[in-house]
């Protein structure tokens, strides 16, 4: 297990966690001040962008970047919003391809308006990934499912364990030495599981892992969206958490993500990088 | 699959969904007339009662007893905690006997307060189980684990999907034709689970299935706790799951329990049992 104390540099900075106060350059160029040298942006950020520009921005402040957030859910009501939600997300892959990405995140979405039927969900989600996959592979970059938390069952993801997303991912690609299909890590999502153990090495077996988010879970959570907490202030087993899945082979940058609306988000962004640097050593 | 249009007798109102606006007797006659013959009571309405003189009252008003809820919370910080837990909740199901009821429903809890380590929690729960399993038999009433939604992993439940309360039962009682440990299925906590209908094809066949409540997860939850749906005002394909349990061999009382803060417990208790009725026939 690695020890994160002054490796910040080998640490990456999730934009979502200082709540996008600032447009997305100046949020770079914080980010690298504080000493990181991995940034994921969000597609909100970069609308109004050249994408290129913000490409050499990022190359010129040498901050390499592990995802591009996120993907246009899948399931929808009828076929014509299903197309477009695809086409969406092969515009949005391209893009995270221009800034460098590694992985283009995939929360897959779940019941839309009016359903009750989350098993017809999963079938859409299955059926578009394959084109998707596709897509990814020819231009070079990989997918990464991050399953979330049962909580956002209703309205964002029907794959909500990480053993579920491994089953996805096995279904769709099948074995191979270099998957390009895998999953995004998160502990928020996923410290609750009891088969945490087996899945993290299951997962790290099939070299599937492509990235780590970390954060806590706050005893009292008071808005189930936008109310995560830091490193430390919460419940989760986070250093052992992330010794199990760098025993599973993840070697890569670990990445803070919070939304806290009501706290983090409202403080300074320079206040909020040394936090998160100083929680990286102590509490992860 | 039964059909409860008109068979009210049939279906169950756990107090919990009337806010506990009235004493015990008020509800228990509210729920009589409203044409339910089955009602499951919690420990905080008869904590100033004589159990007996409550047994009796809802004896002469026909009503019969499922659960008594619930247990005291197992893990804890220091033995004494922990011994203090096993015994209250013998006392508890002294008084759920004296009740009539048929199972005494387990929250198992979670992590104490100060606890990061849920691997204890689920231990401290294993070494529990016995001792209650043990008492439960010898006085002639049920176990019923309740496995929570993952929400509430931090402070109530470490036990958090049904395989993992099949794992739990089949690891305290092994395998047997009749079972004195058994689960509580509860729509709200279950219905995202991608594995369910083996899991419960599985309690099923395992003869666990003691109680099954139905509610519904409304798309936009605004507080975790106290926000839950009435049965066709949310998400949850509630016939479908209802299918799969009777067709797993559960035959006994379908229950109602809504926990709502600021919609059903502020209706008079009148207007929530008649809809309630009304939505177990058209809604279930």
């Amino acid at each position: 297990m690695r020890d994160l104390a002054g490796t910040k540099e080998a640490c990456s900075i999730n934009t979502a966690t200082l709540g996008f106060q600032k447009p997305i350059r100046q949020t770079i160029d914080a980010i690298a001040r504080a000493g990181f040298r991995y940034a994921s942006p969000w597609r909100r950020e970069l609308k109004d962008e050249s994408i290129k520009a913000v490409a050499k921005h990022l190359s010129d402040a040498k901050i390499a970047v592990p995802g591009y957030y996120r993907s246009t859910f899948l399931p929808a009501a009828d076929k014509a919003q299903r197309r477009f939600a695809i086409d969406d997300n092969k515009r949005a892959m391209d893009d995270a391809i221009t800034l460098g990405a590694e992985y283009f995140p995939l929360v897959v979405g779940s019941l839309h308006e009016g359903s009750k039927n989350i098993t017809e969900a999963r079938k859409q989600v299955l059926d578009a990934l394959p084109e998707l996959l596709e897509y990814a592979r020819r231009n070079g970059i990989k997918l990464a499912i991050e399953p979330l938390h049962p909580v956002y069952a209703a309205d964002r993801s029907c794959i909500l364990s990480l053993s579920h997303a491994l089953d996805v991912c096995d279904a769709i690609e099948g074995t191979t030495r270099e998957p390009s299909l895998g999953i995004l890590f998160d502990v928020y999502h996923c410290w609750w599981d009891h088969n945490l153990p087996h899945d993290i090495a299951r997962a790290g077996a099939q070299r599937r892992i492509f990235g780590f988010h970390v954060n806590d879970w706050l005893r009292n959570t008071n808005d189930i969206l936008n109310d995560r907490g830091m490193m430390g202030d919460g419940v989760i087993d986070l250093r052992g958490i992330r010794g199990m899945v760098e025993a599973a082979g993840f070697n890569g940058p670990v990445e803070v993500e919070i939304f806290s609306a009501n706290d983090w988000w409202k403080k300074p962004l320079e206040e909020t990088l040394k936090i998160a640097a100083a929680r990286l050593a102590t509490s992860t």
